[in-house]
C-alpha cells in the first residue's frame, strides 16, 4: 500500500508552479563543510502528522487519513508505514514520538506497555531496514485524566509513579531503538492557580524525577541527551518550564545542569514574549542549545498554533544561532507543527513539510552566506571594540574596580557613543534573502 | 548650507555594501503602467524626522540635529530649510505635519498664529520653488497640557473651543499649502477609565466636532479629503478611534461615512489586535481606504513602537491591497517612523527613510508580479466557485430564502471542502519574493 | 434519579464555612424595586454545564457525570431531567442551549431533526411542568467537520444551505419553547488566513444570511429578540464579530441595526482587548444591550477560559451598566462559564454556580448602593458641568461653527482644567464593596 | 513653608465621604504580634511624587507643584522639605530614590558629585531631625543620553566606566544614610536587538560589575542588602531581568545569588506574563524576597502604568506571600507609583498615596485572618497528603527510584484524584474580603 504519492503533489496557485516541490532544500547539496541533510537534520513529529485529527476547541478533527476506520492496533501498525514511507519520500532522516502516539493505551500499564512492545517492535524491524532514526522519544504524561493535577508535579503521589513508570518505558525504548535525544516537555508540570499549589514541593518532587530520570538511564546505558522543552502557559496557567532562562535557574538550583539541554519551540518562545532567537542564543551562550521544534506562532494568537514554518526571517536567524552553534548535533529539526485544520487532505502532509523545509533550507542558505561575510560578526566587532583594550579589557577580564573606573570616568572628557544603524542592518539582511537566487 | 550628503551614506555591515543606497526604489522606473514614484507617493513626517528627539518614557533625546541649539523661530526655519533639502536628496514628493511640528507655540491662540503663518510663508514659497506638495496637515491637539482631557472629547468646554480654533487654523493653511488631504488622529480622544467618563457625551460632541469641520473646509473651498487615523490605545485606555472597523461603526452613526476616509497605520492595526492588511482590507473593502502611515510594530512589546518597515511580508501584502485599491491617490504612503534611540545621527534620516522606501518598493514589485499572475484571484475564485452560480449565486443575490435553503440541504448527499492549502500559499509568495531580482 | 443534593455540599476550606452556599445571593430579597431574581435572570448553559466534558487541547475530558455511560438518546434524556432538577434546586429560572447540546446529531440532516424534536418535545413538557424559561437557544454551526471554512461565511454554498437550515430549525424550536432571544454566535465565522479569503463576500454572504433568518422568525411569529455575540479570535485567527462596535458597523452597514441586539460575554471582550464593562457601555449608549454571557478571562491567558464569575469589581461595573440600562430584560445573565477542569466532580458544577450568582449578587447589590448615592453620577456631573451652559451647551446642541469657536477661543485668559483623582474613586469603590455587609 | 494639609483633602465622590481619609490603615493597630505600621513599612518614592511632571510619551507635564519655578538646587532643596513633611503627614516612615532624584547633574561626574554632597547633607540632617528612614537608595544610569546603549552592558567602555563611578558614589550615600537596602534596577541593560548584540559579553560585564558593587561595599562597610529589580522590557525590547526566575539563573550562573535578593515590582510581573503573586512566591520559595515595589498595571495595556494599588485581591495575595516569608525587614513596600496623568494636583500626592497604603492596609487585614484561620494551609495539606506518608515520603526525600516507584504503579488498582474545587477558594476570599468589616 502506498499512502504519499511526492509526484502528484500539485497546487494550482500559480501558472507555473503546479508541481509543488522543493526550491531550495537539496539534501546532498554542499553548504560549507557539510550537506544540507547534514546541517538541517529534519524529523518528523508522530503526533502532529500521523495521529493528530485537526481538532479544537471548538470543533472535531478535519483530517481525512486512509488509517482513520482501522482498530487501534491496526491503525498503529499503519501508521508505522505510513510514517516510513514518509520520511522515505520526503528524505526525511529523523522521525520522534510520545509513547501515546505509536501504540493505544491499554486498560493499565501492564497492558499499555504490550502494545508499545508490539509497534516498538515493528518500527525496530522498519528502522533497520531503512535506515531511518529516532531523533528523540518523550512520554506523553499529560493527555489522560489521571494527569489533571500534573505528572511529576502531581499533588497525588500514584499519578507521580505512574508517570515514573512510563518515564522508566520510555527510556527503555530510547534505549532499544538508539534515539539520540530524550525529551521532557512539562505537559501539565505547572499550575491552573497558585490559590491551591504548593509549588516549592511541586518542583521539589520534579527536580527528583529528573534525577531519578537520569539515574535509570546509566542504568540502562541509555547515554542519549536529554532535552527540556520550555513553554510558558497552555494547558496549565502557568508551566514551571517557561522559558529557557527559567528551566535555566531551576537546573542550576537542583544540579541539573549538566544532564540537560534545551528542546527549543519558536511557538513556546513566542508564547512567551521572545523571539525565537532569543531563546536560541539564551540556550548557546550557554552550551546548552540541544534541538528545535520547528514550527512558528501567530502574532495575533495567544495561544500554540503550531504552524508549519514559512518566515524566513526566523529561519534565517535561527539557522544563524544553529550554525554558530556548530549545528544541533545530535539534535535536530523536528517538525512540532500542524496543517491548519483547513488543511485536512492527506497531501497537505507533504505540501507542509516541503513548505517548512524550504523555508528552513532558505535560511540556511542566507545565513551561511552572511556568516562567510562575517556580516554580524563585522557589526559586533566594531561595537565593543572599546573591550578589546585597556579599561575594557580590564573590565571583561575582571581585573579593575569601582574605584579604578572611578578616576577613569574622572579623566573622560566627552563620552562619543555610536549610532546602531539597526534599520540598515535589516535591510541589508533583506538584501541578503533576495540575493540568494542569484548565488551571490 | 547642506545637512544631507547622500553620495557619504555609508555603512560598514557588509564588504559588498560600503555605500548604502537603494536597491529596489527606482521612482521613473514603470511598474504596469504608472512610475514607481506614482504608486508609492511617500511622505516625509516632519514631527519624526525633523522634531522629535528620540527621547522615551525613560530617557532624554538622543538626537544629533544641526538645528539643535538655534532659538525656537530660528529652529523652525532650519527645519524648513532641511525638510525640502531632504525631501530633495531622497526623491520624497510629499511631506505631512501637524500644526506646533512646523513652529513654536506662542503664549496664546494669536501669538502661536502669528508663528504659523510665518512658517507657512516660508514653506509656500519653498514649495513653489520645489513643486513639492504636501499630502496632508493635521493639528496636534494632545501634547500641550491643557489637553489632559482631550481635545474634541474634553470635559471641559473652553478646551474644546480652543481645540476648534487650532483645526480651523489648520484647515485654512491646508487650503493656503493645497493639502491633498486633512487627518484626524484621535491624540487624546478617549478616556483614561470609564468610571469617570460620559462616552455618550464625548462621542456626540466629537462628531459635531467633525461636523463644524467639515462645514468650515466647504466654506472655504478646501476640498482635500477627509481622513480618520485609528488607534486602540496609547496615550489613553482606549481611544475612541479604536481600528477601522469601530471608527467606521462610528462615522454611520453619526453619518459621517460620506465625508471621511482612513489614514491606517500599520502599527496601530497591530497594537488592535490585527494585521496591517486586514485594516487595509476592511477599508477598501468599504471603499475608504485613503492613505497609509507606513511603519511597523515589534511582535513581542505592546505600544507604538513607530519603527521603519522592513518586513517585506508586511509591505507585499500591503501593496497588494494598495494596488487592488487602485492606488492611494489622492492619499499616500507617509513614514509615520522614528529612527530607533539608538541610531540618533543626523545621516540615520537618511538611512532610515532609505530602508522603508526600498522595502515599500519590494513589496510593490512582488504584489504586481503577484497580480500580473492572478495569484491570489485564482485561489479565490477557485475556493468560493460554488457561489458563481446555482443556489450559491441565489445566496449572493439575495434570492432564496431558508425554506428553499432547507429543501436544498435536505438533498445534499454529502458534503465536499476543498482544502485550503494554506501553508502552500505562504510558501509561494516566499518565491515570489525570491524571484524578484531575476525579474521572474 | 436525583443528580444534586445541595444541602450536602460541603468545602473544608475554612472552619467556619464547612456548607457552602449564598451568602449574597437571595432571589426573593427586594433590591429597589425589584427582586433580585427579577434583577438578575440567570441562565444555566446547556453545553457547559450538561454537555462538555472538560477536555482542554492537551487532555481528554475529566468530567465524572452520572450520565456519562448512557447511549446518546438516552443521555439525551438524562441531561433533559438533570438541568430541570438543576435549575429547581438552585433557583435558576433560565436556561440556553444551541441545537446539538440538547439531542445527538443523525446521519443527516432529517435524523438529526427527529432526534431535537424528541428531545424538544421532553423540554416542553418539563417547561411546563416547572415554569422554567428558555432565556435563549442557537444553532452550533461550527463543531461538525463540514463547518470547516464557517458556516454562512463558508466558501461553499452547500455549507451556507446546510447552515441555513439548521438555524430555520433552531427558530421553530425557539418558537414552540418560547426562548426570549436568538443568538447568533460567529462560531467560526471569520478566517483562518486573509490570504484566501474574499472578505467582502462572506460578509455579504452573512448578512443576506441574517435577513433572511428574520423573515423566517417573522413568518413564523417568532418575536424574540435576536443577538448577536461578538468576539474577536478563536477558533478562527479574526472572528469577524470581533467586538461591539465592530459587529455594530456591520449591521448598519448591511441595515440590521434595528434588528439585533447584543449579547456580550466578559471573556470575549477581554480577548479583544477592552474591559467588559466598556462592551456593555458601548451597547447600552447605542440601545443595543441585549443580553450577557457571564464569565470571566484570565488576566495572564490569551484564550477563552470561560471561568466562573468571581470578581466583584466586575460584577459590580456589569450590574452598574446593567441597572442603568433598566435591566437586561428580555435578555438575562447566562453563565456562559465551565468548571476549571481540575473541579470535575458533579458537585462542581453546583458549587462554580453559587460562586458565580453570589458573586452577581453581590455586585448587584454594590451597584445599586452607588446608584442610590448616584455615586458616579455626581462624578459625571460635576465632570463636565461645562457642557451644561453657554458654549459647552452649544457644543452639545449642535448650535455652533468653528469660527464662533474661534472667537470664544480667543477670550479665555487661563484655560483651568479639574484633577480627575480617578485613584479616590477606586479607594472608594473598595469602600462600597466592604460596606455592603454593614447594610451601609 | 506647607506643602500638605492632609486636615482638607477632600472629595466629593460621595456624600457620606467628603474627607478623604485612611479607613484601614491604623499605623499603631496591632496585627498579629507586629503593629501595621511594623508589617507595611511604606516607603514613597522621590522620583514619581517629588521629581516626575506625569508626561507621557504623547504629551508634556501635567503635574502642578509649588516648587516647579525654582532653580535646579532650590528645587532639589525643597522637595528635601517637601518629602519629610508628606512622610510625617502620611505617617510614611521610609523613602527611596535615585541619584539624580534628589540632585540636578552637574556638567560632570566632579560637579554631579559636588550636587549630590550638598543635598544629602540636607537629607541627612532631617532624617536626624525627623526619625525617617532610607529603605533604599539606587542609581539612575538609564536617562542621560550618555546611556543609550545601556550602563553596564553598554558596547561603549567608557559608559561602564562612568556607571561604575555613579554606582560607587550611590554606594557611599548608602552608607552615610544608612540605607537599609540597595537596588540595581537594570534601566537599559538588555537589548533593541539580538541583530547587533552580544548577549554573552554583555551579561559577563553585568556580572563583574554587581561583583565589583560587592566588593566596594564591603570596602565602605554598607551592610544594606543588594535586590536586583527584575523588568522585561521598557525602555528596552528586552532588558536582562526579564523576572525573578530568569535573574535567578543569572545569579547563579556567576555565583551571585548570596549576594542579591529581590525587589518585586507588580506591574513589572504582569508585564513579564506573571501575577505579582508568583513573583512573590518564586522570590519567597528560594529565600530571595527582599522588597516590593507596590504599584499595579492596566490589564488591557502592554506598558508599565505604575498604578497606585487599589486592587484589593492583589494586596491581599501580596500580603499573604510576605506574611509568610516573615515580613520584608530590611526591605519595605515602596510606593513606585505615580497619579495618573490626569490626577494632577499636589494634593492628589496624599489622595494616591492614601489609596494605595488603605488598600494595602486591607489587604493585610485579610490575609492576616486567613492565616489564622490556615485558609490556604488547610487547603495545601489536604491536597498534598499523599506526599506525607509511603511512597509519597519516599519521593519528597529522594530514597526511592523509578524501579520501585515502577512497581508501585502496576499495584494501583484505579488512580482517584480530588477535586480542587478552585472556583469556591475564589468566592470564599471574596467572603474574608467582605467580613473584615465585621472584624469576623
Amino acid at each position: 500500500m502506498t499512502y504519499f504519492d511526492i509526484d502528484k503533489v500539485k497546487y494550482e496557485g500559480s501558472k507555473s508552479q503546479n508541481i509543488y516541490s522543493f526550491k531550495y532544500y537539496n539534501p546532498e547539496e554542499k553548504i560549507g563543510d557539510k550537506t544540507m541533510a547534514e546541517h538541517l537534520r529534519f524529523s518528523v513529529a508522530y503526533w502532529h502528522t500521523f495521529t493528530a485529527d485537526l481538532s479544537d476547541p471548538f470543533g472535531v478533527g478535519t483530517a481525512e487519513r486512509e488509517w482513520d476506520n482501522l482498530n487501534e492496533m491496526d491503525k498503529a501498525k499503519a501508521r508505522v508505514d505510513a510514517i516510513f514511507e514518509f520520511m522515505e519520500k520526503l528524505n526525511l532522516e529523523y522521525f520522534c514520538f510520545h509513547d501515546i502516539d505509536i501504540a493505544p493505551e491499554g486498560s493499565n500499564l501492564k497492558e499499555s506497555n504490550e502494545n508499545l512492545d508490539v509497534i516498538v517492535d515493528l518500527i525496530k524491524e522498519k528502522m533497520d531496514e531503512t535506515g531511518k532514526k529516532l531523533l528523540w522519544n518523550t512520554t506523553n504524561n499529560f493527555t489522560h485524566e489521571r494527569f489533571v493535577h500534573g505528572a511529576a508535579t502531581s499533588s497525588n503521589a500514584e499519578v507521580y509513579a505512574y508517570a515514573a513508570a512510563k518515564v522508566k518505558k520510555s527510556l527503555e525504548i530510547a534505549k532499544k531503538l538508539g534515539a539520540e535525544n530524550f525529551v521532557f516537555w512539562g505537559g501539565r508540570e505547572g499550575y491552573e492557580s497558585l490559590l491551591n499549589t504548593d509549588m516549592k514541593l511541586e518542583l521539589d518532587n520534579l527536580a527528583n524525577f529528573f534525577k531519578m530520570a537520569k539515574s535509570y538511564a546509566e542504568e540502562i546505558g541509555f547515554e542519549g541527551q536529554f532535552l527540556i522543552e520550555p513553554k510558558p502557559k497552555e494547558p496549565t496557567t502557568h508551566q514551571y518550564d517557561t522559558d529557557v532562562a527559567t528551566a535555566h535557574a531551576f537546573l542550576q538550583k537542583y544540579g541539573l545542569d549538566d544532564v540537560f539541554k534545551f528542546n527549543i519551540e519558536a511557538n513556546h518562545a513566542t508564547l512567551a514574549g521572545h523571539s525565537f532567537q532569543h531563546e536560541l542564543r539564551y540556550a548557546r551562550d550557554n552550551q546548552m542549545l540541544g534541538s528545535v521544534d520547528a514550527n512558528q506562532g501567530h502574532p495575533q494568537l495567544g495561544w500554540d498554533t503550531d504552524e508549519f514554518p514559512t518566515d524566513v526571517y526566523d529561519t534565517t536567524l535561527a539557522m544563524y544561532e544553529i550554525l554558530k552553534n556548530d549545528g544541533l548535533s545530535p539534535g535536530g529539526l523536528n517538525f512540532d507543527a500542524k496543517p491548519r485544520r483547513t488543511s485536512f487532505k492527506q497531501e497537505d502532509l507533504l505540501l507542509t513539510h516541503i513548505a517548512g523545509m524550504d523555508t528552513f533550507a532558505l535560511g540556511l542558505r542566507v545565513a551561511h552566506k552572511m556568516i562567510e561575510d562575517n556580516f554580524f560578526e563585522n557589526i559586533i566587532n566594531k561595537k565593543y571594540k572599546s573591550f578589546s583594550e585597556g579599561i575594557g579589557k580590564e573590565i571583561v577580564e575582571g581585573t579593575t574596580s569601582f574605584k579604578e573606573l572611578e578616576k577613569y570616568a574622572h579623566k573622560i572628557e566627552k563620552i562619543e557613543n555610536e549610532s546602531d544603524h539597526l534599520e540598515v542592518i535589516k535591510s541589508q539582511i533583506n538584501q541578503y534573502i533576495l540575493n540568494i537566487n542569484n548565488g551571490e
